[in-house]
């Protein structure tokens, strides 16, 4: 099934999630603890080195592995027997000691899903420095703002922009929080390190140490917060991403026209329409967006587990989780490309907001003139002005629903009012918040 | 992503399920489309044998269409112009002529589905009827009943096996239901078959006919009842199975051991601990069942596709939709193992109940004495009463409680209520009517 | 938690949902228990109607009902108790006699869920019948079709309202096919019916009977799956209406302004902003099609329970349930009122198409010139010559192109495949399957 | 449908989640926006207290308001309305001044959103303390530890508890960095906070100060990364609550009995089955968990928010996270009650293990052996001689098949590691480290 996978995720990832890179860190995970267990002296010196040399080159093959994992149920069982055909006699005792199948999987998936995290926040890094400079290049030009898909008042696209940064950065933090406390898993049999005597916490530190990953309080073989919290992450940031590509598909609408997703290398056409554009990238970010939700579902889920080790929930979290680091993967480095890419029409945004006015204007109009008219009145006048015509027109009745006043500042402030300019005073401050919010240190929260 | 997925599939399912498979099916509905149109009128009179004669023996390469399918968005795009590399010039625009790629992956996905449907129902077929012998051989075979985890009153196994059959039943109609509705696509571009003139509808019965698939009312690029009802029977088969799996997980608990998962090829031992026998079968069905949910929620949510053609929601359907047959397929086949080779220690869960009594006999006893003594009074006396010891105790400590009446029936009719036989009287009218509603005709809901 | 609720759901259908309505239908199944249990003859005659009388007119307060729940886990153990003290002392032992807590909960849930759904199916008559409507006064009246968020090719309004029709008869279909299925809860304590004695399967025919509900082959407390096809369907209903409501909110975008809800006493008005017409109903129906994935997965995953009683997942389901009933049944009352009321802008539609030819008649052009001039060249040609201008541009690009051939058909061919009729032949053909498809008997599938 | 709310949440909880609690944070905001609005300048001096003086004491009645909310698709519209028929004339227009519907409504449910958070997050901390102290009591205490629901090796209960106690403590930490990123949300119309010209950010941070809230970078109309982040924490909390929960329901199965819910007024009873105590309050947490993941899965999916205000998933949002709020909270309650009157049955726990013994060494006798024999004979030699019988028969087997030696050690290593100390020396250090864990200050991650 990598056919359509392919289609979702993206090659620099999904290499880093196949079956060849799943298994390669397997075998880093049980030569790792065999060093780990000789530092802890609870395996001969030496042995170490010897099972490294013995399992040097050696390539496991996944199918022949996946055929082999049905009886017990997980593809550890097997990779240990093939392991134990390439070591000396003496060394082999101290393959996968005092390990449970779940430590190997456990950990080996945390190496991948720790490499996928920090490609995927390198990733969201450049979807957010573009969607900032999007946001500075635009910061005061007009857009009409839409709610439930109609116009409404006036924005910029460069608060549009600066809130894709914050979203995007936002996400950016929460997957680095949780990639930070991936842990190596070791407990043995039922989570006591029995076999290692009182050196068992010497052999799990050691073999944090060899591998990268977090030293944690306790086994976690029945204890899945910190998968939980990782797969949130992700769904968070492929739905973060998924946001953007929302506004980009809307924003591209035959009908609205205001940005366009750089074509590169023929994305997006049709030979049967050559007339088409179709903004394929934030079209492949929405879906993955999509299928984020039942994923992390599926990984909260699973985290009712029994006892020392569970009765079908931990392996029902394997792919799930597997599949999120795809598609958040995926979804960051497209939204990536969308950003960096996108065509911006500032004309098509102005004439749109042109073409709305003054009727998008009103709520302007009525702050003018509610102080003299009070609340009820000026809402009337005003739903009743706009509809006048063009910005004369309009003037013209609230002059006469005024006794020719126009409120306290007279025609001028009406006609200022009308201005898009006039509700857009705060549009600066916002985009710099933005700016100020993404450019924090990454230990701050 | 292949190595786990092995061991929560079944090699059987999951070939028919391939990238292999997958192109092949596009292939048919391409060639498939060339035929119906030919049919129809609207493609010249042997280009179909053209089309068959140049695909003939060609192999797509999956890994090459998965590459070369980012830039369209799907796979379609780029194995039209392979197979437009392939046929001869005056074919070439009769290939996949008038359809849109949705109509051939649609269709496509379809074919896979309705092959994985057949192959599931089949087991799940298998998987009844192995349930229904175990609640034939068993149907007077005495249990405790467990509610909330604790005893409660008295059932038979074959009560139990009954449900089992049942629910593996309704589950197997279902997908057989949603099956059967499984129709082609064909719609063009816009869902208006519009390069076919008037012939349209008439390419789609004829591509149905071709396929062995429904004709639809009306092309459904975005209408996808279809594929959730699928998706839903699918779900309904997984989780059907998932119960099945729970109860044979919880029976075979090392405290309760009334059943045990047949052993097979090495089926749940541990090297390490050898004293185990783990439901190995039963414990992967419960991980399909967890993972389950969360496809068949996006599916469901993936209906939500705008206008005549989705930004993303159809794209979000395709690897759900996978895995749930995969799922499926895999659970009915490992339940049917299961059942198939359930070992049932009756002596043992005659044991466990005798242990349990008298006190589990508590209702029986109470139902004895209400009419005499009202409900308040008999709960009372009964709750002390199964407190006592053995049956001789709580005979004599109820015959005190009532002045030795001991109810209307006497000491004969306490004794009775005592014994479990008194509370499976309906059992075997239970299990006759789970045979009889299996027996029914597919035909009848 | 009433308030946001009243917001996603319709008061007639939410009344039916009620605490009140909910401790109603449990007094009704406790009563009617009493008259099935008398006429199966374990009850002593004149018991049933006794038990009547005193409940006749008895009020239970649903607070303090719920105030009792906590210990016992559920409502129907503090229920029980109230109408124990409303019956005269010699009928009380044949109060909830040989029911558990789960049976009556149950079955009055069913009693919930057969009436919403009833209801919610008639609403989806309404609906898919102004949708049917609107599919035959549109019948021929051309619109752009649109596909990932672009112009496509031409499409007829009334083909889109025939899709809509189909899709919300479907789902009509399946929640009538689920609802016909609901069952009668009885078992006992572990589903043995063993108070009973052999007259158990008697009791449950006879309760059936007194509630128009159907007789299960078995008891069902831990076999979920008729709850499971319900709540499928309540969630296929729901997204079938946000299916026809995320179209309505595209096709009423500013931008579009193809269709508008119709207002109805103040719908989607704003003070602040006059001009806006917010498709409030079609918001509302894409908020509960949002939600019903997530409620429908729990229901499904809380199909997973164990042995006679579940340890969580029954209580999981009640909530669930109850919301996707509220979910769907707003959702089929709204977007009834949405197809109904809505406001179609067929010249706004004409002159969108028209806005966006000739370029969106290109497959039409090359279908004609392909014979002639081969695929590649055709779309190569057509590619370039769609892009000189309006229509005359278009043909001269193309008879120069042809060597003033034009294809087969010269000149007029060439213009007749720039009009939109030409790709809208099938678009009658498409209507009528559709209105034939609702219109077949609810007795088919 | 408050009735069955009551079984699965708390009253102490469901208070903050009331719609009067709900109404009275809306008038909050509605409130604290003047003041705020006044302070940064934009309305004149004195209408706050205007304001605070007319709403004094003024109920509004949710039910009302409820009715009134359907045509705006929101309750704020109404509440408005309400809030101006209570407040003089020349304050009216400052009322919701420069507000959307949204701002309102969004910051109201952080203020229940923060309340509830904080009293979960306390309830977690008394559970987590009731884990450790059990961790601190049992810590030496020898259990079976079960895999699969097979008996595997010893571990201590000492152990079990401590992974509690670290796994709910996690769960607290992320719940407390959840509620803590809470913030005012404060746009207008479009999220430019047009109608306070220049001074907008100057009102949200008054508005945040009034409120205890944070203040955002940019409004977040259509940013919900907060709103996700809470609900996974909550999800998160209701999951470490179940899955604590899940053990206590298995560890007091009538075959297990090693831990039993207390009591208290009348939990757990069933007047029918006498001799049942039920783990109702464990069952109810494992109920709120299994919910918690489709909710968590809504809130993820509807953070596809468009533009500027969403066509739907705003709305989505609201029940959800009412329902997540009040099942983690409902959860913490209730597993906090559990862990601290649980019973332990320490006796029972050693007699499980013992007659477990000596099979369920077979791995620690395995590494005794295995540098001697080698790794294969060792396995076989052990696999073998644990099926002898007791301790004697398996020390004589092993010394057979050892030439008598019995490894390096002799008899006496053989009987050591038949004793389950052998394999419990690291568990104190296990304890130990859960116990550091949880006593980090709450400011580290």
């Amino acid at each position: 099934m990598t056919l359509l996978r392919a289609v979702s995720g993206v090659s620099a990832i999904d290499e880093l999630l196949s079956d060849e890179a799943l298994v390669a860190s397997m075998v880093t995970v049980e030569t790792a603890l065999v060093h780990a267990a000789e530092r802890a002296g609870v395996v001969p010196a030496g042995v170490a080195d010897q099972v490294d040399r013995a399992v040097a080159g050696h390539d496991v093959d996944p199918e022949a592995l996946a055929g082999a994992s049905l009886s017990a149920g997980n593809p550890v069982v097997p990779l240990v027997k093939e392991l134990l055909g390439l070591v000396p006699a003496e060394a082999r005792p101290w393959v996968h000691h005092g390990a449970t199948s779940q430590d190997v999987l456990d950990t080996a998936l945390m190496l991948r899903a720790a490499e996928v995290s920090d490609l995927a926040a390198d990733r969201l890094g450049v979807a957010r420095d573009a969607a900032a400079a999007l946001a500075r290049r635009h910061r005061a030009d007009p857009q009409i703002g839409r709610t439930l898909g109609q116009h409404a008042v006036p924005t910029t696209f460069g608060v549009v922009a600066a809130g894709w940064a914050v979203g995007l950065d936002a996400a950016r933090r929460e997957l680095r929080r949780a990639r930070a406390a991936l842990a190596v898993q070791l407990g043995g049999a039922a989570g006591t390190l029995g076999v290692y005597g009182g050196a068992g916490p010497d052999v799990v530190t050691a073999l944090a140490d060899e591998l990268g990953l977090v030293v944690p309080a306790v086994p976690w073989h029945t204890d899945r917060t910190r998968v939980r919290c990782l797969a949130a992450a992700l769904g968070s940031v492929t739905v973060a991403a998924g946001k953007v590509a929302t506004d980009v598909v809307g924003l591209s609408a035959s009908e609205v026209g205001e940005v366009a997703e750089g074509g590169g290398a023929g994305h997006g056409g049709s030979s049967a329409m050559p007339h088409k554009r179709n903004p394929v990238r934030s079209v492949l970010v929405r879906g993955a967006a999509i299928r984020a939700p039942g994923l992390a579902a599926t990984v909260l889920a699973a985290g009712l587990q029994e006892h020392q080790r569970a009765v079908g929930a931990w392996h029902a979290e394997w792919e799930p989780l597997l599949e999120l680091l795809s598609l958040a993967g995926g979804a960051a480095d497209r939204i990536a490309d969308v950003l960096a890419g996108l065509s911006v029409d500032t004309a098509r945004m102005a004439a749109t907001l042109e073409a709305a006015r003054p009727a998008v204007m009103a709520e302007q109009l009525t702050t003018v003139l509610k102080p003299q008219l009070g609340r009820a009145e000026a809402q009337r006048l005003v739903g009743d002005a706009v509809t006048a015509g063009d910005d004369d027109a309009v003037v013209a009745r609230v002059l006469r629903g005024t006794g020719g006043t126009g409120g306290t500042g007279g025609e001028d402030e009406l006609r200022a009012a009308l201005d898009p300019r006039s509700s857009l005073e705060a549009c600066g401050a916002i985009v710099d918040a933005a700016l100020a919010e993404i450019a924090r240190p990454d230990t701050e929260a």
